[in-house]
């Protein structure tokens, strides 16, 4: 299978020679240059920039920092207690990158609860689970993609926004390996432009016709029946069904729903277990001038302020399906994950 | 009344020494630079690559450019007829550079019936028609955005889309005189930015407090109740009270609804009297390089197409009133704008 460079995580971030080599996701496909990390500080920087992004990609990234930082750690020759404390304030650090994903506070806690402090090779074992989740998150996604491929019907015409992550390609390479004919547009995802620069540069990749459009042409796009369903990931799902993604992702729903199209949820894994209502998620909010600006260069007055919510919030009622690797759920029954058994 | 640079025609588009002065759209507010038309093509030209922008506003520079080419024919001591002939050639150059826009191609068709051909000052005739119609713009300016006024509360955040003109500006002009506070929220719209580099820019010259969102941000702002009321301009208006205007107007009438805000159309003059539906409206399409490119920045990968309609239909029943210098009427109703005289 031919595979495009954002299919699996370890294709854009890895370590050589003790640094983290991050592909910079800012500057595809326009080229393609590396952030080098020389520490857990310059990885928790490289998060917050948006070098590196997707909610599952981006907790992996934040594990490789906590190892960088327990690997550096050891070197000083403390006792496991001191490398506990450190390490504490670092895992602190690279949670609050970014708020409003569930993955990476939900790896970062998994890992640590699992560290035998007492044995003393933590960079070493953070390093075990983090192959763990890389195997399992890729894992996931194709899971998750082959489950979504059920809903696709031959002749589709999938809209998506911002990007995705693999599951939407293994979905679209599962259905063409069915012969199913499909085509994507993808909206250029103001202001990072990841559909633009991510999703539609590796639907093209797979040979798929991809066609890009501005975020407020949707709605035109599906009134002139130029679109059939309706596929975004989550950045976290709210036990209630609610689902936090992209900002725009909620407007596409509404848009979606009064068109009568299909919206569906790549969710990858199951719900936030912690977050019972979609209210509790936090939104995060990120620098106005990602806003008032374009590549550096101000696209209005001095007066004008900017605001930019990253985020917005999904209700329930707008989904049609959240498709997990388990499998596709109402998101009313989105709980029922937890419950269920891989198939 | 301090004036922004975009509230009167004339302040943007001028004659002098016989050339038509175009301050170039696409570079507000970062530099203001004109755009000089030696002739009509020059003129053709402006309009095609979006120098003016605004329906009414294209009309004049169209008649402008008219003007210019019967000035040209004229000085070659040419026969009324043969002026005739050509101008005709001309007119049709000009209809043909933005084909959604009632206002171009009305306004044409209204100096050609006027003109008495055999009296010869065919120029002079012209200039006289478009003194009338820069007078009559802007008083219908004036009274559409007296009318808007009305409808606005004190406290009311007013969400707009691209850069709907004078009228905008004169409604919260108005609206401050009586002392109602107000913000506006605008849309930055891509991918030509107006909303970003004319509309916020504009406002803020009023020392009205504005904030920039990119187009897929209004949905979660209007469910934060950061918006009251959303208004946007209109290109043309069909007799059914279909609403044709920048793209992305339709997908915010949407949200409008779903959150139950009133959305307003300022459509200054009235409907386009040869428009029964709105189907019949032509949705110009634009060249992809203006979404595949950002700034002449290629943003995606090249086996990525692009498609840019200009414009949208936004329904009847998403509009709660269509304000013009006549009255507000009910998008239903708004063909007996032409029964009804100023108040």
């Amino acid at each position: 299978m031919k595979q495009p460079l954002l299919m699996h995580i370890n294709s854009t971030v890895f370590l050589r020679d003790g640094k983290l080599v991050i592909m910079d996701r800012r500057l595809f496909p326009r080229s393609i240059e590396a952030v080098i990390c020389n520490n857990y500080e310059d990885v928790a920087h490289g998060i917050e920039v948006m070098a590196v992004q997707g909610a599952g990609d981006i907790a992996i990234t934040a594990a490789y920092g906590l190892y960088m930082a327990a690997y550096d750690l050891e070197c000083q020759h403390l006792s496991p207690e001191q490398v506990r404390e450190s390490l504490s304030a670092v895992k602190e650090r690279l949670f609050k990158t970014r708020p409003t994903g569930f993955h990476l506070g939900a790896l970062l806690d998994k890992i640590w609860s699992r560290i035998v402090w007492e044995r003393g090779d933590i960079a070493q074992q953070i390093m075990a689970f983090i192959d763990t989740a890389v195997e399992r998150q890729q894992k996931r996604s194709e899971l998750t993609g082959k489950w979504a491929e059920q809903v696709l019907e031959d002749g589709d015409t999938v809209l998506t926004h911002c990007f995705p992550g693999p599951a939407l390609l293994y979905m679209l390479y599962y259905a063409r390996q069915k012969g199913k004919r499909l085509s994507v547009i993808a909206t250029e995802t103001r202001p990072y432009l990841q559909g633009a620069r991510l999703t539609a540069w590796s639907v093209s990749q797979l040979d798929i016709p991809v066609t890009l459009i501005t975020d407020n042409m949707a709605a035109y796009c599906m009134n002139r029946q130029m679109i059939t369903k309706v596929f975004t990931a989550a950045d976290r799902v709210a036990m209630d069904g609610t689902v936090a993604n992209k900002v725009g992702t909620f407007q596409l729903a509404i848009a979606a729903r009064y068109h009568e199209l299909p919206f569906y949820i790549l969710g990858y894994g199951g719900p936030d277990r912690t977050c019972a209502k979609g209210e509790h998620i936090p939104i995060e909010y990120r620098d106005p001038e990602e806003v008032t600006s374009f590549s550096g260069v101000k696209i209005t007055g001095d007066l004008v302020q900017g605001i930019y919510p990253a985020f917005d919030l999904t209700p329930p009622h707008l989904i049609t399906g959240v498709i997990t690797d388990r499998g596709i759920f109402q998101p009313e029954h989105v709980a029922e994950y937890w419950e269920r058994r891989y198939p």
